[in-house]
C-alpha cells in the first residue's frame, strides 16, 4: 500500500500551521496500546516540529503501558490548561470517545488521525484510513513521508500500537505494509522483546483470576457459533481485578474452534454494561450487531455501552443474535 | 542482517547435485510450527527444482498445523520408503531429535538446516545459522537469493515457521529482518488472518476448561518469585481435555509480573509426572533446575519427566527451588 500522497500533503500543511501553537492530544477513554502509542508518537513528533503539544487523556495510562509515557507523559484530565490553540484526536471514531471530561470541548477539533469505519469525521482536518490496521499505521505512513527522524522511543510507541491493534499481528488486517512498517520501527530502536514482556509478561495475579472466572463463565449459544463470557461487578470484588485487566479478554471467546462471533459482557461500576463484540470473518458484521445497542466499531471488533445489568441485557443479546445470524447467513 | 553468501553458493551447488535424486525430508519429533513449516517448504522448493522429495516425522502433525500439509504431505514412518540418495534435515539440533524411527538411518544425513545453538553439525552440509529466529527464516533467505518463484503455499509454511518460532513475533528473537521477510512472504501469498485462524483460533472447549481448572490451580511461592500451576489427572477426566490442550499453558505462568520462573506440574495417564520450566530471565537457569529431576533442556525453557504424583513431588520441588533459588542468587 503506498503512502497516501494527498494526505501526506495536508498532513504536511497542518504542522506548519501548528508551528509554535499550543495543541491538545486526546485519545479514547479506556485506552489501548494504539491509543497511547499514537498519542505519545503524534506528542512527540510535534514537540520536535516546535508545537508546544502535550497528551491528555480521561482515563489513567494502564499499568502495562506505563512504560511507553516515561519520557512523554499522557495527562489525566485536571491537568488540562486552560486554553489552547487546537485539539488532535488519536483513534477516535467520535466525540463520545473522548470521554465526558473532553466531549462538550470537542466542538472545536482541529485534526483527527483514525482507522475505524465508524468514524465521523468530526474534526475540521481528518486524516481516516479505514484500511490501515492501527492509527499508528497511519502517523508512521505520515512521520515516514514528513522525513521525520524518528528517535526510538516514538517508534516503539507506534510499534506497540502495530502490535496491540493487530492482536500481535494476528488479524486479517496484519498486511505486507504492516510489516514493512514494523521492520523500519524496529530498525530504528522498537524493540519487539522489551514491548512483549510489557505488554504480555507483566499479568497481575488479579487480572489471572479475573481471566479465571471468565473462563468459568463461557458459554456457547447457537450451536457453538457463538460464545458469551461475563463479568459481573461480584467478580471484580472477589478477584481484586480492575476495569483495565479486561482489556483482551474477549479475544479467549473468539478463539474457540467453530466459534464465528465472541461476546464479553462487563458490568461496570456506573451501572452500564460494556460489550465487545469480535468475529472471525467480516461477513459477520459485529459493528452491526453492535449497532443495534447503539455502539459501533469494525466489522470484526466492536462495542457498545448501555445501562443495565447482565440478567437483563443477555436474553436480549440472544433476541438480537438471531435475528442478526439470520440476516449474515442471506450474505454469505 | 544480509543474507550469508558463502551459504547462498554451497546452496546452490547442493541444490544441482540432488536434481533428478530422492530425497527424504526429515524433521524433529513432536514437530512445532517452525518444523512442520520448513519441511513442506524445503519439500515443496526441492520438487520444483526437479527433486523426488518427500517429507516424514516420526509423529504425526498436530490437528492445528494440519492446514499445512493438506497440499504437501508429512508422512509417518512406515510411508518410508526403501531406499534414497540423499536425507536433508530441518530444525534438528541432533540426531535423537528425529525419533527412534529414523535415528539409525542418519548415519548418511546429506544437510541440515537449523537455527538451534545445541546444533552438533551432524550433517556432509549443514546449514546452521544460531542468529536465525527459525529454521523457516534460513529457508527463506536461500529461497529468496536463489531466486526462486514462491508460491503462496510454500510462502504460508514460512511465515508459520516464523510466526510460531517466534511466539508470535514477542521474543528477543525477533529482528528488522525476520518482518522483512514476513512483509516479502505475506506479498508472495502468506496470510497471516487464515494462519493465526488455524494455530490460535482453533480452540477446543475442552482445552479452554482445562485452562480454566489451570488457572485456578496457580499459587504464587518464594514472594512471588515462582508460580506453580497443576494438572492433576483428574482434571483431564472432568474437562475432556486430552495431553495435546497442555501446549502452552506453562506460559501463563511465567506471564504474571514478578515472577521468575513458571512450572507447570502434569500428571501424565502412565504413571509419570512431567515439570515444565520457565523463566523470564536466562540467569534464573531453569536447565540447571530440572537437572536435578534428571531433565534438562534451554536456560529459560526445560523440563522433567519422573515417576509419583504432585502431591509427593510438590514438596520436594520447593526444597529444591530454595537451593536453586540462593544458587542463581549467588550469581546475579
Amino acid at each position: 500500500m503506498a503512502s497516501n500522497t494527498e494526505d501526506n500533503i495536508r498532513f504536511k500543511a497542518l504542522v506548519k500551521e501548528l508551528s509554535g501553537k499550543r495543541v491538545v492530544v486526546l485519545g479514547h477513554r479506556r485506552p489501548d496500546g494504539d491509543c497511547i502509542g499514537s498519542q505519545v508518537a503524534l506528542t512527540r513528533f510535534l514537540v520536535v516540529q516546535g508545537v508546544h503539544a502535550e497528551a491528555f487523556n480521561s482515563d489513567p495510562v494502564p499499568r502495562k503501558l506505563q512504560f511507553l509515557t516515561r519520557e512523554t507523559s499522557v495527562f489525566t484530565p485536571d491537568a488540562l490548561p486552560k486554553d489552547w490553540d487546537a485539539i488532535l484526536c488519536v483513534d477516535c471514531s467520535d466525540v463520545d470517545r473522548l470521554g465526558p471530561d473532553f466531549k462538550d470541548k470537542l466542538t472545536t477539533a482541529f485534526a483527527s488521525f483514525d482507522h475505524h469505519v465508524s468514524n465521523t469525521h468530526f474534526a475540521k482536518h481528518n486524516f481516516v484510513r479505514t484500511d490501515a490496521a492501527a492509527t499508528a499505521e497511519i502517523l508512521a505512513d505520515l512521520f515516514f513521508d514528513f522525513g521525520f527522524e524518528m528517535d526510538p522511543v516514538t517508534a516503539q510507541a507506534l510499534y506497540v500500537g502495530l502490535v496491540t491493534d493487530t492482536g500481535q499481528f494476528q488479524y486479517g488486517t496484519t498486511t505486507a505494509h504492516v510489516f514493512q512498517l514494523a521492520a523500519k520501527l524496529v530498525e530504528l530502536g522498537a524493540c519487539p522483546g522489551d514491548a512483549s514482556e510489557e505488554l504480555y509478561e507483566n499479568t497481575s495475579f488479579e487480572r489471572m483470576a479475573l481471566i479465571q472466572s471468565f473462563l468459568q463463565s463461557l458459554s456457547l449459544e447457537f450451536d457453538g457459533k457463538v460464545c458469551i463470557g461475563t463479568l459481573p461487578q461480584g467478580v471484580f470484588e472477589s478477584t481484586q481485578a480492575s476495569g483495565e485487566d479486561v482489556e483482551g479478554l474477549v479475544e479467549y471467546t473468539r478463539s474457540l474452534a467453530g466459534v464465528e462471533i465472541g461476546i464479553l459482557l462487563e458490568e461496570l461500576p456506573n451501572g452500564e454494561l460494556k460489550g465487545s463484540l469480535r468475529s472471525k470473518r467480516k461477513e459477520y458484521r459485529v459493528d452491526r450487531l453492535a449497532g443495534i445497542f447503539g455502539g459501533g466499531g469494525h466489522v470484526c471488533a466492536s462495542g457498545f455501552r448501555i445501562s443495565g445489568v447482565i440478567a437483563e441485557v443477555y436474553p436480549r443479546l440472544i433476541e438480537a443474535l438471531r435475528d442478526h445470524l439470520a440476516f449474515v447467513q442471506s450474505t454469505l
